[in-house]
């Protein structure tokens, strides 16, 4: 390898993700544990055969048919007004987000965060030559927004990150946070909305605040709520000046015919898919409240995982969990580790597998 | 637009692609005329019913099972054998592009191609800030050896870039100049091989030398032989290390279940995807002659597209295909235009329409 002019700063780097292994409860990569109805599977066999039929020539480059899908579906979801022109799409939330980086960040500029926050944000900085900024949260995982306005106007980013709710925390940012950061900065203000669905209520989004935002920047995805991870379908809702932006550095035909046509069908199925949201809202608030009843510190979580904690030797737990076929993730500050919400036959696994390796 | 945080190059850009017209014969992105088959479509559909009844978990992130059948339909189109860890996999060769960039271009680096070649290697550079040196072609639009290694040796580039056959001009690349290029620097070379499955007897794979090159690096596309340009896979064909490396700045499960699943349903009919490239080439050859026969230039093609001219005005002559219901593409250096091979009936509409306009 070392005779390839492999750039300096990758050298000996590992891909980034999670060990994919073949164990018999996964709650590690915050999947919605509900499969796709036979259904909507039906639906998009039927769908993806139409589109194959005519798959010798390029998809639509611009995805209209979708982005307006999306438009309407974000519309109905936060009680807001898009056109489709505010809307955009690509392969996964992280094209999004390269996206953005490569129109607004890159070299010579600086994107800043609050730490803990997703562990892909530096991936992004990296890919895309951009210096990055982990600026740290309060111990409850909150943001100070002093502290967040102090940050912003010392290393003047170009981009700011604020996911709410945030992983691997669960925490939810206010959006008094994000205004400030806005009118204080000049930055474009990315709020990672991959988990809304899943908020509480009084939770809102910051869909609401676009119309007076002109460099907000909601990002969001088809990976929870809808059940989609394995299609790669990320979206983002902006003024149109910074779609517009992005029509630039994506790279044409980013988006398959096929993606396009599942993405469509998964749309007319939302009701459906929402339905088991909620369903995972109520695990997830009794998982929270379950492992509160064990001594431990659990953040409130509008997501669909949650972080617990501390402990002294947190790798010796998830591997203790593992030995007992429950796979969860370890990430986050040292000490926590983070489960996705499961069904509540899986939620039930995990509890029975905690209590033990509590006991040992 | 003027408030956002847009970088500076990306000022007022457009964003890059032909115009998608709805035109009766469309022979302007060098798509494959032919259509997958019924039988296809309807295998694709219900792989993918399939896949969607867990899409709610990530896809395989090293999608092997797709690069395994790559690797075998790669080894008996050019009589090489491959390993699995010797392909990967991506949306789009563009996607691929982007990654080669990113792992052995970004800043303080140079791309080195040359032109008139491909235009998109152009915004593979901007978007991944690696500077850009494009280097001239005979007149004949082939490349010279000393010239190449000239340009090589004064920019010293960490990639360049062999389109072959080329891309507008259909010139197809020695596998001594890409040797040469090679070993005389140490960059990775970059053979684009998009078209490759067009070539005429005789000519060639650059994946006969990846044995003896550990920096060289095949890409191939689904778009043109394959029919496939809706679904959006480019792959790349080199040494386990070059992949390695194009791991680590792969963006986490960039190629969607839905995706993997297509492709390897179009690798099972590949021998009916097959039969209509031999179609392909008979009516490029003939177009040729028959361009030829009307006095004009036509280089040597070993794709699905051939380059004519020269025009005094050629927007002139590519409206007035248009008009008359044929729309074609104007590329490649001034006075050339480029038509995509077609059907017979659409190649057919071609030279009717074109033999009108150049008697006006």
């Amino acid at each position: 390898m070392t005779d390839l002019p492999i750039r300096d700063e990758l050298r000996g780097v590992e891909p980034y993700g999670a060990p994919q292994l073949d164990v018999p409860v996964c709650l590690n990569v915050n999947e919605n544990p509900y499969p796709p109805s036979a259904e909507l599977a039906d639906d998009a066999g039927k769908a993806v055969a139409h589109a194959v039929s005519r798959l010798n020539r390029y998809p639509d480059r611009e995805a209209l048919a979708l982005r307006s899908g999306l438009a309407g579906y974000l519309g109905a979801e936060a009680g807001v007004r898009l056109v489709p022109e505010q809307v955009w799409a690509a392969n996964g939330s992280n094209e999004v987000m390269v996206q953005i980086m490569q129109a607004f960040g890159g070299p010579g500029r600086t994107a800043l965060s609050f730490a803990p926050t997703y562990s892909m944000y530096p991936e992004y900085a990296r890919n895309t030559f951009t210096a990055w900024i982990s600026a740290p949260r309060r111990d409850d995982f909150t943001i100070d927004a002093d502290d967040a306005l102090a940050a912003a106007a010392e290393h003047e980013p170009s981009v700011i990150f604020l996911a709410s709710p945030n992983n691997p925390t669960g925490t939810a940012v206010s959006l008094d946070l994000v205004r400030a950061l806005h009118d204080a900065s000049s930055a474009v203000v990315v709020v990672d909305e991959a988990y809304a669905e899943f908020r509480r209520a009084g939770t809102p989004s910051a869909l609401s605040l676009l119309d007076s935002h002109p460099r907000l920047i909601v990002t969001r995805t088809m990976s929870k709520a809808f059940a989609f991870a394995g299609a790669r379908l990320g979206y983002v809702a902006a003024s149109t000046a910074v779609i517009d932006t992005l029509r630039i550095v994506r790279l044409p035909y980013h988006l398959s015919s096929v993606t396009q046509a599942v993405a469509r069908v998964a749309l007319a199925h939302a009701p459906e898919l929402q339905r088991r949201v909620e369903q995972l809202r109520t695990t997830r608030d009794e998982l929270a409240a379950w492992l509160r009843t064990q001594g431990l510190r659990v953040p409130e979580s509008d997501a669909n995982f949650v972080l617990f904690g501390t402990f002294a030797d947190r790798h010796a737990v998830w591997q203790s969990l593992l030995d007992r076929g429950v796979l969860i993730r370890e990430t986050g500050p040292d000490g926590w580790l983070r489960v996705s919400v499961g069904t509540p036959d899986e939620t039930e696994a995990f509890t029975v597998a905690l209590r033990e390796v509590l006991k040992t």
